[in-house]
């Protein structure tokens, strides 16, 4: 057995989890025990973080006090990550998106601005989409890996053509709520699984044991998307017809490498500008703003210019009624 | 063009629906207008009714006067049913499921007990595990196909082996949204496509036009059960496993097959067993009762019983708080 099979999970939490500057709550949605951490008072406008995979709720850490400026922020755990619940086989976009749609009415109790980050920012689109009306006034996508992050999309890449093998290579290893937990194997493997990008990638998070936010992520996760699991019922496209909330999307690094086709970064121009373009005809005022040399995450990179960001579109959104 | 191409459905109001005897209103869950018609005053229980696949909410309209001296009752087309919105490729378990949680919230507002018939009574279970809490009192499941109706079920029989051919010929030559329409072609094709005792089904609904339920029905609904993608993500095995509330089986006319292993009608024996098998071990009160020579849809067949069982089962339910 690996030296890391099953050690990690709520089932596991001294070994798991670790403390933080905000204390942390549940949620019972019926399904999950959502855990989730509050900034700010409840004058101020709602706001919803929704971290990107392999991230928990603390991702938002050190962006929470300066939110807290303009905002009363809720980060939360999705199934899957952090202390919430895991849900094997039921790691879908719907699913998660309609935790979220319970979390509004349960612990915000009032309309959300909504802002995730990755697949998070992937979750804002479903909720600008597809939450109960009234519940989202605005809808931050965070550089979201729309299209990319499908295995068979409308536009540009796809996930094998971006960070798919990384996903591949942490189901493979790690196993479904780290049932593998072969950490040392999947190091070992990266330079033989991955393209010479990825594998950079990992090497910089290949100590002797996981990262913390890889410990506190279900690599199931992993496995919904390479496998397509997570989106099956889901099209992208589709969603994004459906946006009936004003939008911002901020577009961070990204290059498609020429010799390959791969995609570096979340989502290429092509898909940016077709996203634009499908709100655009939903009828959605589109807030296109694009930061070449950002990193994936604005909010943990730059967390003062990501809050800057976000507060300043948000005071342009229509007041709830 | 076939006769019925794009025949039916909201899009055609005049050409696909019919007046009833109650009042129809809709509520706006986000992505569904839902359709729902409601008998019984607001001082008695509420009652959640969730039609079958093929049958639309006046599958209960002989019921209602019977139901309404017992109860609030709301009964509901769901999303690709009736007059609710066609929603293409989004027919899932759990994004119906999901509209019932919005339902009970948006148009019951208080706890309810749910009784569903075939695929409703799989949503009945859907909302008897994963519902919010408190929402739901108890469920009544009217001969559910749980198991059979999945692909690759733990237990017994698979759709392939039960009503699942059915379903692939109503969707190869009805076509999502009716856009093929050939009901003639699907007439022909039933004696060569199904086995006998489905062919012999469907000679019975074989007139010169479909039957006012299939008018109503999104041909959708076969194919994403014939392909397994209406419950990719909630395998009903540990759907059961996770129920949190007293349980109502009936179980009516079925047999299998000896000559071939089909499954002629909803569950069979083994697989009723093991439902109550799993309920039991997640801690459910469930009340088993066997109809073997009641027809698949107790509330069209004989409503007084149908109203007179679940009244009596009703009343051993604990009050909500």
């Amino acid at each position: 057995m690996s030296r890391f099979a099953n050690a990690f999970g709520p089932h596991r939490p001294e070994a798991t989890y670790v403390a933080h500057a905000f204390p942390e709550q549940t949620l019972d949605t019926g399904e999950v025990s959502m855990n989730y951490a509050v900034a700010g008072s409840p004058d101020k406008p709602a706001l919803l973080l929704i971290p990107g995979q392999s991230e928990s709720w603390w991702g938002y850490e050190q962006a929470m006090p300066l939110l807290a400026e303009h905002f009363q922020a809720f980060a939360v755990d999705l199934r899957g990550q952090g202390r919430s619940t895991r849900t094997p086989r039921r790691y879908t976009l719907d699913n998660m998106g309609n935790d979220l749609v319970r979390f509004v009415d349960g612990a915000i109790g009032r309309p959300a601005i909504v802002s995730g980050l990755s697949s998070g920012g992937v979750l804002a689109a479903w909720l600008s989409a597809y939450a109960k009306p009234g519940q989202v006034r605005g809808a931050h996508y965070e550089d979201p890996p729309l299209f990319a992050s499908e295995v068979n999309p409308a536009c540009g890449p796809s996930l094998r053509q971006s960070v798919g093998s990384m996903f591949a290579l942490w189901s493979k290893y790690l196993g479904d709520q780290w049932s593998i937990g072969d950490w040392e194997g999947m190091v070992a493997a990266a330079p033989r699984e991955l393209p010479a990008w990825l594998a950079a990638l990992l090497s910089a998070m290949a100590g002797p044991e996981p990262a913390q936010n890889l410990k506190e992520y279900d690599p199931e996760w992993a496995r919904a998307f390479w496998s397509g699991t997570v989106a099956a019922s889901c099209d992208h496209a589709s969603l994004l017809t459906s946006v009936k909330v004003p939008v911002l999307l901020t577009h961070h690094f990204r290059r498609v490498d020429e010799a390959t086709g791969q995609l570096l970064g979340a989502l290429s121009d092509v898909q940016a500008a077709r996203v634009c373009a499908l709100l655009a005809s939903a009828g959605c005022d589109v807030d296109y703003q694009s930061f070449p040399t950002m990193g994936h995450s604005m909010h943990g990179q730059d967390p003062r210019l990501f809050a800057d960001t976000l507060a300043r579109w948000a005071a342009t959104l229509p007041k709830p009624l």
